[in-house]
């Protein structure tokens, strides 16, 4: 049996902390792992798991049909599969890209992969590394259905869900960026929240409760809340944006009254102010949605 | 029986939405339940569920030994609060202040409660409006102990936990700001986040099952985080604040690459690099606590 044909072996680029997940899932699985990095040293355990350590892309590329890349950013996969050698020996194989970026850059990999005769899927991974290999794993994917499709089978060993969000191949990264902004701009929330306890005496781990509780609140009034914004009807009959704005100052207040930054609730602030100073106080805070697209191409 | 005896007896002031809610489960709970409003005519479906329409606010907390306090902020329960009729009629009766506003505020008013012979606690309301009366409803509470017992039986008519934070009356405020803090951060990215994806094509409807698994991910991160700011042990081996910077800084350039504002981004990204530039890039993102709090006092 040829390499090529061998659906049941893939090659990981990529051996940070998500990398090193995805090829540990592989092999629990069975499935014929090469992986590769380009700082070495970091394939031991899973060479000692039954990894197959590559010492070159190319000759990692060569080894599986399918070869998955998690690095940090576009600029680092570029570098990697835009090597003559590397593009060459991926030439009629298939790439799937979880590393996060932007769409643009995924629709100009795709433009790469098909000027060269590579399969080329993009996807992105929505839940924390321990998450793999798990049912809670996340992963969203986009480009040709029927690539996605042959590639499924042996995908599926990483646990959890797999979404084919579209043939458009911009679509995962779309998602990603939108769902990261949530993340951390939620994450960067927390921690300004811990630092204005702290200063208050409140320690994270007696406000954690609380926070889990705010957590928790958040997913339901997401789905309400698209609703709105998908149909331009802002109810803030239950919470007015005016009201919203003046919790914000008491925050904004808060937080400098301790010598605490509070540039981020500031500019939250700041976009409230602008629905109600165009005569929305009373529409939902996700009116915020239609002011931020008003000018977006 | 006195009025004053009378301990299944409560009068709200402020009937907006979250007002309205409280005076409806005291109502549907039997207790003789007395409503005022600064804009009258806000009692109406109230009183013909059974409450008593005060035509002052003197007259309303005469008629309770318990007045509820529900208004937009510290100037507005200030303002109705204060007026020596008000103030007269509260004397040795509880004023319950669920009105939201800073720390600060809540020290003051109970060093004018205890100036006037006027028991005083401090609240804040965690949940929406629609959570009152059921098991979902989260209050916390500040003040005299003995206080918080006294009123305890009536108050849990309104349904969900009772917290009692401690006898600081600013604590209940404190952990007010630090969650909203929290709540209305992530509203706002979730908000951009539905402008970036309404930019890529994709629907808030689209995007809203994803963006509640992000939603759901976040209460274990929250403990998780709580407990390494309050060691000083900031972990970033899974997801260190360089990758995360990284991310940010891909949201920022998409978000803008489609003319879409992200100064919400940029603070967080810019909190994340000074993070990073002081020589912490492998650490985790809650580091950024510790830059919050450094000058804090």
């Amino acid at each position: 049996m040829s390499t090529y044909d061998d659906q049941s072996a893939v090659t990981i680029l990529g051996l940070g902390p998500m990398g090193r997940a995805l090829a540990g899932a592989f092999l629990d699985a069975g499935v014929r792992t090469t992986v590769w990095n380009r700082t070495p040293g970091r394939d031991r355990d899973l060479v000692a798991r039954g990894a197959i350590g590559a010492s070159t892309a190319a000759e990692a590329v060569a080894a599986s049909p399918l070869t998955v890349v998690c690095v940090v950013n576009y600029d680092a996969s570029d570098a990697i599969l835009r090597q003559d050698d590397v593009t060459a020996a991926l030439k009629s194989r298939t790439v799937v890209n979880l590393t996060a970026d932007t769409p643009d850059r995924a629709r100009d990999t795709a433009a790469w992969a098909a000027e060269h005769g590579i399969s080329y899927l993009d996807g992105a991974i929505m839940t924390p590394t321990p998450s793999i290999g798990t049912p809670e794993a996340v992963f969203i994917l986009s480009g040709p259905k029927d690539l996605h499709d042959r590639h499924r089978p042996v995908l599926s060993v990483l646990g959890g869900t797999h979404t084919h969000l579209g043939e458009d191949i911009g679509r995962a990264a779309a998602y990603d960026i939108a769902l990261l902004d949530i993340f951390w701009t939620a994450m960067a929330g927390y921690a300004h929240a811990l630092a204005v306890a702290r200063a208050e005496g409140v320690t994270a781990r007696e406000l954690a409760p609380f926070a889990q509780g705010i957590g928790a609140i958040l997913p339901p009034l997401f789905a309400e809340f698209a609703g709105d914004a998908d149909d331009g009807s802002y109810s803030g009959e239950l919470n007015p944006i005016a009201s919203a704005a003046s919790s914000m100052a008491h925050i904004v207040h808060a937080s400098e009254s301790h010598g605490i930054d509070a540039s981020l609730m500031r500019v939250v602030e700041g976009l409230a102010r602008r629905v109600i100073a165009e005569g929305h106080g009373t529409d939902g805070f996700v009116r915020v949605t239609d002011l931020l697209t008003r000018h977006a191409h």
